[in-house]
């Protein structure tokens, strides 16, 4: 029936391919780009398979010589060329290993760029934070101005966020780091192959533990994509802050011109373009996220042909994180500062909270503090003029606790110098800050990405 | 202070440029998709400014010829160039807007191009489904054997939610065909611009309203990408049943070898990796989708630079929704069914339901009648025979009412021949699916993508 | 072997029923949102079933008088109970079409809800445009002052971004208000059930197609939830600018008391809440709809009860979309603007474009233009004082065009006059936008929301 | 000017207040749930304002007194009274705080609650795999049968996966196990508060090293978000396999009835509802973790209202997740298996592989002994037998090597003993998986959850 009918509906598709199904089939492109972690992987299963006794120590040397001339002609030539009779290596039973193999290879040694980069950018900030320790300006909460704090302390407030990120970078790198070669399809592999020579030999922590699982998960991409979409959401926060600074209203930072356009329209214009890209990038890196996550929904256990949009999302994630992170670096060493602005942007009534500690510390209960200290800003309203022209005479009538040395409230270096628990903005903890991360650092750049 | 502390932090960045930052701004690729649009674009501009008196007659016509020049050159050797020349004929203070108006254009063809797309696959399911009218196998729900139905019914099913696609995709067609040129950089054009005579030399549809929102909104782009997303979904669904209708155990289905691989590990698996990509599509779409409306969340009023991701996310939507549309295609042109399997996977207990139906015209209510219908079932059950092999006995133990003419209730052909109203499975309701179809694809097909 | 092993690894699960698996299933509380439409329903499929001789006209008539009942109990009471003999009603092979039935007929009163209230805000945002024409800030793009704008030009962007919004709700409503009832469970109905007379007692547009389709499609929630977050995305663009505005250093607006609270901290501060709230649930809107959607994706056809997350969906987008609404309605209408301070920010390298265009119209070309109006910024620049401060003598060293009547350009009030073109920033203009949204607000109010 | 005008746009928003916008701020609902960890907090900061000597030590007492007895009667209640009166315990200057530091101790019990769910659930699988060893079905790729393995094996396989969640889990643990108290507002908290006792008193591993980042961060609602996306995903694969396998078709598994319901309309199904809900789930968890990373996108620094979004995202994705592990520990300690079935779906096709493999132990080139056991699969189809009944003239025709003991590869139960290497499905390779997860559970079970 369906041989006649066939005629009626299928006019277009008589031949025995169909090129968009082709094209639909090809990761070509995304192969080239692993091809160094290939060819690694390819010498370590030789070497497995001689010792199966599957090659012969002729084979294998032949096998390893042919590996490294193609290695030094791609890298002398740049050209990378897959011709077919390398294919035969791969032991036919693990191709598809073999591609997965080579993505865990590869994005460890992504993994270990990222953190370099994430670290750097990291070391900008808390040296930049150090070197600028005396500039105040308002924190914000809400889009308004809120207490006086150090600039330095604003630095810091992303570089502990970035932090964070490394750290759970190295625990996904850990995740990363098992080798699954020696699954076979599905079942397994049924020959002698020495699962833990090849992973010392590529340096794997681990190797994993149920081939049904090995061949269909991708945990490892989900992960980092989703670890790349927060640290890029962290970025963004830093860039929706420095673009609100870099406003004319605002004033306080200007970029270098490396990370700034003109307008070809408007000549007395400076866009912070960087900051706009770095921003709209966590939108990009999420959504690779949401797409592989719900391509991996719902599918059955072991390889489906779905898993094929992995490394696409996982190049793509790399690309656009590694870009981020290298434009926040660059942004944060060559940013301008204008300590006159941020300083000239403090004003008395965000010290209102002060006039309120100041209370609270000669024994008023806090709700009633802020009640006093609401009421002087009112008073000040009234008066229009700044809490800090109050007399004497005004303070007094609101509560007698309001005299003496009050004065003393009225001065922003002394009111970040209150905030001295740990983690505040007084000097001595935001030196203690940079001192940690200094430390901590030092520690995790010596820390090797992964044991050997 | 900057300067000094800059040694610290910034070692790294002190040359005028950073090329992570220019590949990071580059658009270069994207904007070669649509050197048609632009060049159309270019041709009906260069008439606007001649109308304004902003060019001369001789200027306008050495414009308009060596666009065509260009045209003609590109076409004849497949490769874009873009000149520097080219750039003075976009007026400066229209070049972003030009980029959008490009968009416009390029978008308005690839509706029209995926609208035809669409219409080709519901065809072939229109087709195939009155072709194959007298196949029944069994409705599923849940993933459960339901009622046996027609495959025509089920074919129809996917055409029906296509043809709610098309209808979408006329509805974004109108919004995505309105010219924003003459809008500016966010106050409008300072000149004579005539927009009405731009619009109807690019055919479109209206001009928009308000320069800073013709400026700064892709609402087109995320329609679009939503669009796209949607359409997915249904032949994520299709992908999906056909998928275990090709599994051994099912045996329904055959996909032609154009849609199938063969294992290089397993010589005897046929693998339906075409449903397999179209399935997975759906969830990268989405992923561009959800990727481009998170970059829209929360950025404020006309142009801001994040913006620059709507090209790719449209390209890969666009690339990504066609490709699924045409293999789905192909695989319901050249799909074999095995009508033998699919009448085999009907029995008995299907007709339990047909039992309730049966009493009910005899004037049980529903709830007593299905009661009565679950009875037969175990009865069946304990008895061990199929359904229809209970005796007159059994049955009138069950109810008094079975009797006479209830072994007619055991014919699956006069079974599904009970749905007759609309939109059910009879045969007259399917073929009347099939003449609506026809009729609307005839309509559809005939309407102008956009009015000129 | 199952029976022993049973006891190793199921302790816990000895019971006929598991309660979370009962909590897991039940969606009562949904439900009751939806009793009006119910009954509503319930009453239609009544009279169906008598004109299909299945209820008597007495048993039809006291169904009728039961639900009339039921609801006059309920609406006195504001109480909901079901009760198990209503169900009867429901013919039983319709029960979960008559749960979708409900949802269409929910959401249509809901799009109309929020048609009126979108109505409402454009409404607010029109007149308050008309009324504070005269009011000039700087349009921004990049968050950088770019060009002088009418503020009003500003609000009306906001306005016919929504105006899209209303025509894709109605194009929605359409594919909402399509009868489901009368397709079973999969293959259609087996009576005389008359779909026209259903149609038209609960006033539905149209009937669905295909049965199978009909019961497993939820497209109607999907792109409500889209058409929500769209929505979403364009008032969180507003709440942006105006959380911008509303800053100590723009100083543009200042929200009414009911949209903005205090902070108990900092007794000084107001913060703009109303808008990080309105900007938050664009991402909550948007979660909703990728939820649903990742749940759609790869499912098979028909009714599988994955799809039982359209309910949550479908009432939390709706909740939240329209207390967006009417809080920006509230935020809009309550507003106070500070046309001081908006007029201040304006400067005269905003004019630096106005200069190129002077040259234009002298007959200068655009890329010329551009550049000699970048080297009187430049001038001024190193002169330090404002571009309108160079002398005849600094303008004609620059270009001797720029003579005579150039001090014209210098004035705000003019320069907005130039953008005279549709959609510009021209008094003309924007008073055009103001009639043109006034006349399609008359004709969209009055057009039902769905024929009868 | 905004006054008069008000009256044209703003009728309807006159009250100092808008129930609309009082709905929006409410969170009650939600930190109902946190009471407890409300009041443990509560207690802490108590003691640490006696230490900083802003409480008497009799103040003190009062106040614990008091939270006991809000504790004793809630708990004996079951009713959540918030007293006025009990607010003042908390520092106004910390208020904000105290949410976070109840989230941070909900969240890190409820993470040791969903750590012994999922072992408990990891426990059921490895139990049952222990003792249902002898097992054999079809192992899937592509949905298509591909080679046996033990039914054993595919249990673990979606133990593997559960255990990588749990180390997730442990991960995510630490880091939502830091106190973020003593950061007040943004700057830091004035007062000699003891962060150190408090962290001690309320067990938390960490105090948080900023304290804008501490105010600003909601990293562990993100972190956890995504964590129960990956975990549902995890549970969607397990139940589209179980849905498979329970079709009739298949007819591996049978559900128990508090895992299944019947279909009212068609008495003789059985639908696995259970397992459509864990599907559907991974679709619902996933939204919540897209729209909470939308609602952060492009924040800027400090506490923003948007962040409110953050409590209810994170219940609904515990009750979520927590009920999907709870529900598939039931199915999967209930299921019945039918090993008949499972064997008989068996065919010697799938041991073409193992007939390429007997050659390649022979010494042939793994590519030239598939091509082979290719030329065998067409033989016996050509011949229309099975192809374990291709005689030993047909199989030497094929290759001389088939010959001897070729008859020993026709045998399911030695072909599963072929992949003994590790993590393979041979008796000793899944053995050593069960003995490794066993042993593992006992380590993680006693390992606390953090630090004291």
């Amino acid at each position: 029936m369906a041989a006649e009918g066939a005629k009626l509906w299928g006019g277009r598709f008589t031949g025995a391919t169909d090129p968009v199904m082709e094209r639909f089939n090809a990761s070509v492109a995304y192969d080239q780009r692993m091809w160094d972690a290939d060819l690694r992987g390819s010498k370590a299963y030789a070497k497995a398979l001689r010792r199966a006794e599957l090659l012969s120590a002729d084979e294998m040397d032949g096998i390893l010589r042919g590996l490294d001339q193609v290695h030094a002609r791609e890298w002398s030539q740049g050209a990378f060329v897959l011709k077919d009779g390398d294919e035969d290596i791969h032991a036919a039973n693990e191709r598809r290993l073999k591609v997965v193999t080579d993505m865990r290879l590869w994005l460890r040694d992504a993994i270990a760029t990222l953190k370099d980069e994430a670290l750097l950018l990291i070391s900008a900030l808390v040296e930049r934070a150090a070197a600028e320790m005396d500039v105040l300006f308002p924190g914000y909460t809400h889009m308004q101005r809120a207490q006086p704090i150090r600039w330095s302390h604003w630095i810091l407030s992303h570089a502990v966020a970035l932090r964070r990120d490394v750290e759970r970078l190295q625990e996904i790198g850990k995740r990363v780091n098992v080798l699954p070669l020696g699954s076979g399809a599905i079942a397994g592999t049924p020959f002698a192959i020495d699962r833990e020579l090849l992973r010392k030999e590529l340096r794997f922590d681990e190797i994993s533990l149920n081939s049904m699982d090995a061949t269909g998960q991708r945990d490892f991409v989900a992960e980092f994509l989703f670890w790349a979409s927060l640290c890029a959401t962290h970025l963004s926060k830093m860039a929706e802050d420095l673009l609100l600074y870099s406003t004319k209203e605002f004033s306080f930072v200007t970029l270098a011109d490396a990370y700034s356009t003109g307008s070809s329209l408007m000549p007395q214009k400076k866009n912070a373009d960087s900051l706009e890209l770095i921003r709209s990038k966590a939108g990009r890196i999420f959504g690779r996220c949401a797409g592989f996550m719900m391509t991996l929904k719902g599918l059955p256990s072991s390889y489906n042909k779905d898993l094929q949009e992995d490394k696409e999302a996982m190049f793509d994630g790399y690309d656009s994180i590694l870009a981020v992170l290298r434009v926040a670096a660059g942004v944060v060493s060559t940013l301008k500062i204008d300590a006159g602005a941020m300083g000239a942007a403090l004003s008395p009534d965000m010290l209102a909270t002060d006039l309120a500690y100041y209370l609270v510390r000669k024994g008023v209960a806090f709700r009633e503090a802020h009640a006093l200290a609401g009421k002087a800003v009112l008073a000040a309203e009234s008066k229009k003029v700044p809490l800090d022209q109050l007399t004497a005479q005004d303070l007094s009538a609101i509560s007698p606790l309001l005299a003496g040395d009050v004065a003393s409230v009225w001065n922003y270096a002394s009111s970040v110098e209150q905030y001295a628990a740990a983690g505040g903005t007084a000097e001595s903890s935001v030196r203690a800050q940079v001192r940690l991360l200094r430390a901590w650092m030092t520690k995790v750049s010596l820390a090797p990405p992964q044991s050997p």
